[in-house]
Parts: structure tokens; C-alpha cells; sequence
């Protein structure tokens, strides 16, 4: 994101204020500027010339601050040639990323990302733009901070329209972890001390859910969802992702619907409905949602983190009345996204933009699937009637994590399904193709059938 | 010098965008401005000429779009008199906001929020703007917990030069609540039980402690600030506003800081420095931070909530080398805000743009500071030096919880400064004049005056 030096507004980036002559507090101000990385290494100065009339001062004032700096080793100079910066930060400046910062993958079959290519930038920015030519300033004041009730409004018509959900009033929050945390303090403050997950499992979920206090507990999957019968005796939550299970991709039938409900009810339960990517399904219309059966037992939650960009930090919870007040309560310190945020995402719905982005999506995801997995070969591939992901299955025998290991050598990001797993299982890969270029497919395919090969699978 | 009408940089204020004929534009802008409360009753509008010639438009059409809206009912005109705004907001419009938020005074001296009407609308989307243009897609996907690298390098360089703060790396949060409730969760499990506040102090980072586990302990404030002398044995962590004490006003003096900060190394002890309207001093230049003298023991905490606005919901920590990996330890489920928005701010920091937001913000608030501290009379004020509030003596034996009701029954917001005090002591009022609209501040004393009457005290 490199702003040219030559737009910089020079007279608002030096500070010459303070004590001393001229050419010294303009010395002083570029050398804080280079110390700070703010201009960088290599970076053209302007002609002294030119920065004397921005700045109205004198043309000597810069040529002297200027030796100064070059005397100094900040800069550099040549005839005939722009002054430029000549210094790097030490290693450990602050004005580098930090050494964290992971490398790009070349070919990103990482699960849990959208397509962050098609994200509608310009209308993103129009919606913005419509909300601050209409907001009032009172608006912009302290949130609320169960939401902004325009987005509530908004987002519970949303839900009721496109999920079948019983969403009267919605909480919104930071996305899906963070409406997990909050309804499992509540659980803890209510003296529920254990919560059932799915196993395999989204492991974030299970962690946010531990860091609330709660012991998880894993529960098998198998083609027809969560196993509710072996929820164990005395566990009365349970966290479930029934629109398209992560990661094996099943869909929660009817049969073991109506048990999850008759299980709420008999324990006296909660289910945390984790609608992630139920807007994405490929053979017929999105399954309803679990919590507009029963939406006292239920708390249905999303986010915009897998429609369009888990960098917005926007996500929801319909709770049921009776817990309304617990979450509250259990959260004091919680707050909700920033409010211009807020009224943005009302606005992109309201307009229709938000049914426009999921559409195009939906025909783009389902055209990436159906090349992956043509590719790929269907026999090998499971769960991919819905969502972002599918399972890959590997020969018997095969070390998942060698496949991985290799394929991340090789510049793809793909993930174990062990890794999801409370123990370890069959072999088999999780593909995200959210965020995987179109015209990568084939490519990538062929590098993650070089990794099985060399460790030992044979792909066919 | 508050912004008169005139002032206002009429082509930022009216979005002409949209569709339809220009005259009609400007009335819907115009009708849109007065409904928000941005042109408030009795607001003089410019002379259509000189509308004219700022939004680059014939007289025509601005005559055309006052004539409208004066046949509409929303302006008031008088041959040989400025055209005025003739309009004051419904009780509850139907746009508006649901029954449970509460009325907005018409005189808002609640203390907290800056001048919200003079959110950089205009600039804060230009910098959107420029982050959509050039942010790699990669930038949309899971946000980085600490926040953004870009971010923190601007922000650690912003702090080092305005704050002189000893900033390496910084932390993004959602605010100063949000990163004392961090930092509180982090000494709860180091072992820490305890922490001091200022007794009067801001209850929300009392609540933000005590929900992370702590018990806090109130310790007396006087003239030079926090007594430190007083902070009981065996308690090591302490929160303080060194730059103006909320709610008392005054300044951590110099013997006070060395005093604090020879407490914490005596006890192995923490400073959460709560740096929250420092950028407003109005005598001299601004105190620099605690943090600068010892950012081993100190943790500064600042955030946009008093510069820009509170729902913007960005603020930072600098955090001690030995406290970073704690923190981050303590608060698993914690996210930094949205991408885009760190990336928005980084850039309005970056072009200069919140230094100039600043220093216009201070003129204003300094002013308007003046106007207030002259109309109320300076001997009944104090804590006026800095920041957005001060604290207004009531006569011996005055019910200050009565002037306060008094004084929202006529629409005036103030609070009670026995509100932040662990016990209740001598009668003062505390006003924030951040939100106070510049032509109201004679009006609002006023009622104020009568409020004080009317519950028995004599105002001179």
C-alpha cells in the first residue's frame, strides 16, 4: 500500500515547531521522520526548491537542512539527482511488520476464508459514503452496545427473510467467536459448567468456549451431523453447526433436527447454532435454520465473516428471551462493532447489495467446487453440496500432515483433518476454496497431487 | 472561536451526489443538514451568492432550494434579513432511534464525548477511499489479534512524537476500557487481586477492572493529582489520568509522577496511565506521558474516543515488554478492531489529517472553554486547564442531585460529581463542554443558573 513520497502534504508531516533557527528544526523534523519510517529508505525528497515554496521558507533553509542530514548519513545526494533517504530502521524497529507475520501462500486452500478478490470495495465505500451524508452526529456519540438498532432491525428482517429464523431483536457483536464467548459466560455464570462440541470441530469455537470457563466435550459426527444421542448425560449445551458441518461437511438431517430440540427440551439446554456458511448451497435452496424450530432453545449465530470478510468484525446472535439478560450481564465489558461500520452493513443490506454480493458468490463458488472437484475426482471428495470447504480423502495409510508439509513447501496451504479432530482418524485433507483464484484450480491441484505423491499416496 | 455558520465548509457539509436536478440536491442536502441537528434552529445560512460561489453552483439554484425548503417549513426568510434555520427536531422522529435510547438533551454537558458534530465526515471517508484503493486483498482476511502492523507502526510513531511516549510496538483495542479490561485480566493471573483507582474517578474502567476479577480500592485525589502516599499496602497496580484527572481536573504534578513511579518499582508494581484527553491543553504544551519516564512500569492507553469520536471504537496500549505476552495470554478471545478501520486511521494520521483535526479541535474547544468558564463565573471553576470538562462549585449546603434533575428537566445533561466518587462529598457539578454546540453555551448556563436557583443555591 505505498503512498508516492510526492503526494505527501510536507508542510502537515514536518513539525517545525520548537526552539532554534529554521534549518535546524526543519533537519530536526525529516530526521524524526526517517527515524519513524515515515519516509523510507530510498525515498525521494522533493527539489529544495519545491519544498521551500511548501513550506514558505527559504530555498537555503532546506539545502542546509539538507547537507545537515547527508552529513549525518540520513540522506543521500548526487548532482544531477534527487536527494534521497539512505537509512534503514535497526532490525527490531517498530517501523517493520512484525517477524509474525506469516508468508503468503502462493495457492490458499486454507479453510474459513471467502473470496477476499470479490470483496465489493466501491460499494462498500458508496455505502459509507450514504452513511455519513445522513447520520446524525448524535449517531456518532457512545454505541449502544447491544448494536445499533438500525442494523438490529435490518439484520432481523434479514434473517427472517433468508434463514427462516424467529429473530425479533438481534445482538450484534465482533463475529462468531464472539457471540460463542459471551453466551457461554452467561452458561458458566448459570452454573452450567460443560458444553458438548462437535468432533471433528472448529477448533476456535472450542477455545472460546474454554476461555469463558467451560469444559468441552467432543461428540462424533457422522453423514447425518452431530450424533445428538451420544451428547453425554448431563452436558446441557451443545455447539453445532448444522447448515453444513465443519469440516466433514455434512448436513444436519431432519430426524437428528427434531432430536436436538427434543434433547434441549429434556435437559433443559441450550444449542448454539453456528450458521456460518449457510448461504452457500449448491444442489437447492439453504437449509433452515435449527433455532426458527424452537427459538427458545436456540441461539442462532452468524457473521459477515464468510460472505464478505472476516476483517470487518461484524457478527450476530438471536438469543432467546430468557437468556437475553444473562448474556447482558455476563458481559459488562462487551462492546459491539464501531458504529460506522454498522450503519454501513444496514445500508449494503437494505439496498440490496448484500443479496447481489451472495448471489454472484454463490454461481462463483459453485463453479470453483465443481471444476476442484472434477479435478480432484469426485469418489475422493466429500461434503461439498454446501459452503466453502470440502473433505478430500486420502489413501489408507497415507501421513496427512507429510501431505501437508509438502504442499506448504510448495507454496499451498491446504489443512489436516486431524487438526480438527480430538483424536486422529482416517487420512484425509480440509480444502477451503473461498479464497482460491479461479485461474489457480488446476495448478494448485497438480501441487497438491505432487505432495501426495511424494508421500506416498497415490492419487489417480 | 466556535464554528460559525459561516464557517462551515459548506461544499464537505452538503453531499450533492445522487440523482436529480442540482436545486433539488441541495434542498434534499440542506433538509438533511437541519433534520441531523447540523444546522441547528435559528442557524444563519450564507447569502445565496455566496453559497453559490462555494458550491460552485449558479444563485439560481441555491434560491431555488431555499425557497423550497421555506415552503417546506424548515427555514424562516425575511427581506433584508439572513435566511435561518425555522426547525427543531420531533421528540421521536421515525427514523429515529427505539424507545429505550434515551432522549437527547437539547444542551448536552454530559462529560465524555468530543464535538461529535465535527466529525471529519468528509476526510474520514477520503481515507477509506484511499485504503480500498491500495489495500492488498490478503489484508481482508483474519485480522491480525494485536491490530495491524501499519497501524501500530503510525500510531508507536505518534505517541513517540506528540505523547513522548517510549513507544516500540502498540497494541490495537477497541478502547481504553478495553485495554485496562486486558491488562486487568492479565494481573488477575499474575496473582494480582487488587487495584487502585482515583476516588473521584471514571466508574467504566472501575467496572472494566472488577469484571476482570479485580476488587478496587479508591485512593483520594487532591490538587497535584493522585495521592500516591495514600495507596494502601500490598496493592500493586494502579489506574491513573496523570494528564487531567477525570473527573477533579487536575494535573499529576511533577512530584506526584516521581512518587508514582517509585511506588511501582518499590512494590514490583503496574501503572495503567490513562492518557484519554491529553491532546487538549490549553495553557502550555501538553504533559508529556508517565509512560516516557519508565515504560517498564507503566501501561499507556489512549484511543480516538475524545479526539474523533467514541464510535469509532479504536484505541491502543503500550504495554511492557514483560506484560506483552500475558496480556495476549489473559485475553485468548480478544480481537482487534476492523482491518479497514485501523487502516483508516492509520492513513488520517499518516496525511496529517488528525493533526490538523487536532489543532482545529483544540482552538475550538479552548474557546469555547473561555466562553463557558467567563459566563459561569471563574472563581465557582475548576480543572479548566485541559481537557473537555470542568468541575463547577455549588454553594455550601446546595443539593447537586436536585440541579442536575432540575436542569435535564429543562433539557440540559449535566452530572453530579458525587456520581464518580466512592463517598459524597463537597457539591460540584462536572460539565463536558466537548459536545456543547457553540451557540448554545449562553442559553445552556442559563438554565443552569435557574436549575441552581430553583434547588435553592445562589449562582452569583
Amino acid at each position: 500500500m505505498g503512498r508516492s513520497q510526492t503526494n505527501l502534504a510536507w508542510e502537515v508531516l514536518l513539525d517545525l515547531s520548537g526552539a532554534g533557527p529554521r534549518h535546524e528544526r526543519l533537519a530536526r523534523a525529516l530526521r524524526t521522520a526517517i527515524r519513524d519510517g515515515v519516509l523510507s529508505d530510498g525515498a525521494a525528497l522533493p527539489p529544495s526548491r519545491q519544498l521551500a515554496e511548501d513550506l514558505d521558507c527559504s530555498r537555503w533553509v532546506v539545502t542546509q537542512a539538507y547537507a545537515q542530514l547527508v552529513a549525518e548519513g540520513y540522506l543521500g545526494a548526487r548532482t544531477g539527482s534527487a536527494t534521497r533517504v539512505r537509512w534503514s530502521a535497526e532490525p527490531e524497529s517498530p517501523a517493520g511488520p512484525p517477524a509474525s507475520a506469516p508468508a503468503l501462500p502462493r495457492y490458499d486452500l486454507a479453510p474459513g476464508l471467502p473470496d477476499l478478490r470479490a470483496f465489493p470495495r466501491q460499494r462498500w465505500l458508496d455505502a459509507l459514503r450514504g452513511v455519513l451524508s445522513v447520520v446524525p452526529h448524535s449517531d456518532l456519540g457512545l454505541p449502544v452496545p447491544g448494536g445499533h438498532p438500525r442494523l438490529r432491525t435490518v439484520l432481523a428482517a434479514y434473517l427472517r427473510r433468508c434463514r427462516a429464523a424467529a429473530a425479533e431483536d438481534v445482538l450484534i457483536c465482533t463475529g462468531v467467536t464472539d457471540g460463542v464467548t459471551r453466551v457461554c459466560r452467561a452458561l458458566r455464570a448459570a452454573g452450567i459448567t460443560r458444553i458438548a462440541v462437535e468432533d471433528p470441530g472448529w477448533p476456535r469455537l472450542r477455545r472460546a468456549a474454554e476461555s469463558a470457563g467451560l469444559t468441552v466435550v467432543g461428540v462424533a459426527v457422522d453423514n447425518d451431523g452431530l450424533c445428538v444421542e451420544r451428547i453425554p448425560v448431563g452436558v446441557r449445551a451443545v455447539i453445532v453447526t448444522p447448515a453444513h458441518q465443519f469440516p466433514s461437511g455434512t448436513v444436519l438431517s431432519a430426524p437428528r433436527r427434531a432430536g436436538l430440540l427434543a434433547w434441549a427440551r429434556d435437559v433443559d439446554g441450550l444449542v448454539l447454532e453456528d450458521d456460518y456458511d449457510a448461504e452457500f448451497r449448491y444442489d437447492r435452496r439453504p437449509v433452515s435454520t435449527v433455532q426458527g424450530m424452537d427459538p427458545a432453545r436456540v441461539v442462532l449465530l452468524g457473521s459477515v465473516g464468510k460472505t464478505l470478510s472476516p476483517a470487518l468484525g461484524i457478527g450476530w446472535a438471536v438469543i432467546p428471551p430468557q437468556w437475553t439478560q444473562r448474556v447482558r450481564d455476563a458481559n459488562p465489558a462487551a462492546s459491539a462493532p464501531p458504529v460506522l461500520d454498522q450503519l454501513t452493513f444496514a445500508i449494503f443490506v437494505e439496498d440490496g447489495a448484500y443479496d447481489r454480493h451472495l448471489r454472484a458468490a454463490r454461481l462463483r463458488y459453485r463453479s470453483r467446487r465443481d471444476i476442484l472437484v472434477t479435478t480432484l475426482g469426485p469418489t475422493r471428495v466429500s461434503g461439498a453440496a454446501a459452503g466453502l470447504h470440502l473433505l478430500l480423502h486420502l489413501a489408507d495409510g497415507t501421513d496427512a500432515a507429510a501431505v501437508v508439509r509438502r504442499a506448504a513447501a510448495n507454496g499451498l496451504h491446504v489443512a489436516d483433518l486431524d487438526t480438527y479432530r480430538f483424536a486422529t482418524g482416517e487420512p484425509a485433507l480440509v480444502l477451503g476454496y473461498g479464497n482460491l483464484a479461479d485461474n489457480t484450480v488446476a495448478d494448485a491441484v497438480r501441487v497438491l497431487h505432487a505432495a501426495e505423491d511424494a508421500a506416498g499416496s497415490a492419487p489417480p
